[in-house]
């Protein structure tokens, strides 16, 4: 299924600005980043669990902000984009 | 249905700033402000569109990013929220 990953990290101090690198560099191993704090990942729902806890453990639960979206595996047309850097097809055909 | 709105604007510039402050005034108009670039917005079709016009006049489409995605109306078990500032239940009642 495709989970959209959002987030807001407070970055006003050092301790913040290091767990927004962490939680993209977590996301960024399960799936695309399509904006700067948006990711769209395929997970199933162990895999799903699994990152939630990952991503719990290095926000702050007081001060960061972090919201899963479930689109199901009938994602293709529930997802529209205008502007620059447009995603990929995450199960689209790599073409080296 | 509930359509979440979510955008990066290129901010570099004055012009960007204002960019950024337009679709954030426009989206508010919808729905909820849920992360600092994340609307949740409830919107028929018509509404839909008319709105998705309206930011694609505001943003420049080379430099900013705008993507929508469509939950449908059985929105309440495909969101959760981790953190700070959990967003209110849009059909909730209001309670003054």
């Amino acid at each position: 299924m495709l989970v959209l990953i959002t987030y807001d990290v407070n970055t006003e101090d050092a301790a913040g600005r290091k767990r927004l690198r962490h939680v993209a560099k977590e996301c960024v191993k399960h799936g695309q980043r399509v904006q700067c704090s948006v990711f769209e990942c395929l997970l199933d729902n162990a895999q799903c669990k699994v990152l939630q806890a990952t991503l719990c453990k290095i926000i702050d639960i007081e001060k960061d902000s972090l919201r899963f979206y479930y689109l199901g595996k009938n994602y293709k047309n529930k997802v529209e984009h205008f502007g620059a850097k447009a995603g990929y097809d995450p199960e689209g055909t790599l073409i080296f």
